[in-house]
């Protein structure tokens, strides 16, 4: 016999649905930005760039339907919370996005030129490696509300810091030659990475505080 | 005789008044980040990096108070859009008052040492003073939800955004002869400046969506 399941159980599973899929889009975003990066590739930055719009059009439609479920089934307590933090998901995910398209923007700022010099190519493409991996992650995060993996998303988010100070590290070192201009790229580049992992975190804490009630 | 008003009513305006004393909070880190950053003053940096953790508490009970409200009062149609849009104003407020501790951070991070060389003092002092004066207005804008005022918030954003090309031009100029690792600092600076004014900017653009029902 198959569970009886609620409509309003079956609208949060929907939005969780779409928070999985959003954390889809901007894995796939990322990976694509840091693809361009490695290969001076603007077609591909470009698509990052248009598809952000897309990214921005799931979250704004998730946040109306959460708003209009929160309008029509006026939950409390844990299903008013669940909604709440979907919300929060929502803005950090759609916030990755745009990290990943403020990669792809450099990338063609400088094209046909590369933005990263050939010495940093590795570095970089670990920072890439590092979002994609805390990204996926994250995603089954969403779907499964699995805390123990939630807790490893903090220690990708490690990895991604202490990829952050290694890159900083190179760019300071008296055998820069690269110039103030490309070190500024990377500046940049460096913490767009490392944000989307902050956010990467927070939607994995924000997943912690669901089950357990309390905050990470 | 007083105007009957209802307790929910007297609800939103405690949310509202709440949010203007989280932008005057912003308003005043980022003031005194600014001015820590100008006269290399640890002292009133770690006043802002502590002070931080009060906004955070201020945010957190005000996130509180809105998802209590839709809780007990369950309001349909403008009054929770108006709730929803709350906890998104605090959220950017909130990221606002980081910002301020990001920049106060990088004066303790150099201290005794000054983070921005004399050239580009008063270049960063402006961008300082645009930041004020952004979340000053902001704050108008929350307590009179003045649309034309908002619509100025946007204007303040694109001076700021100026002053960030000037800085960024100054740092990659060839007369450039502050080293690597201090056009780092400014290029991070110059970031959180421009990404404060940003968030006072969305906050304005959720006062306007609140009164015309239309993203700005």
């Amino acid at each position: 016999m198959p569970l009886i399941r609620s409509v309003f159980q079956d609208e949060l599973d929907s939005v969780s649905q779409t928070l999985f899929e959003l954390s889809v889009m901007v894995s796939d975003s990322m990976a694509k930005a840091t693809n361009a990066l490695m290969s001076k590739n603007l077609s591909l930055a470009e698509e990052v760039i248009t598809f952000d719009e897309k990214i921005d059009t799931v979250q704004h439609d998730l946040d109306g339907r959460i708003i209009d479920i929160i309008a029509r089934q006026q939950p409390v307590a844990s299903d008013l919370r669940a909604l709440v933090t979907a919300l929060r998901m929502s803005a950090d995910l759609e916030r990755m996005g745009d990290l990943a398209h403020h990669v792809a923007k450099v990338v063609r700022l400088r094209h046909p030129a590369a933005a990263v010099p050939d010495q940093l190519m590795s570095l970089i493409e670990s920072m890439g490696v590092a979002a994609e991996k805390i990204a996926a992650k994250t995603g089954v995060v969403i779907s499964t509300r699995d805390t123990t993996l939630a807790a490893q998303v903090e220690k990708d988010d490690d990895e991604m810091d202490l990829l952050h100070r290694q890159l900083i590290s190179v760019l300071i070192a008296p055998t820069w030659e690269h110039g103030v201009e490309t070190a500024i790229d990377l500046t940049l580049l460096g913490r767009y990475y490392e944000r989307y992992a902050d956010h990467a975190v927070s939607v994995a804490r924000r997943v912690i505080f669901l089950v357990t009630g309390k905050f990470a």
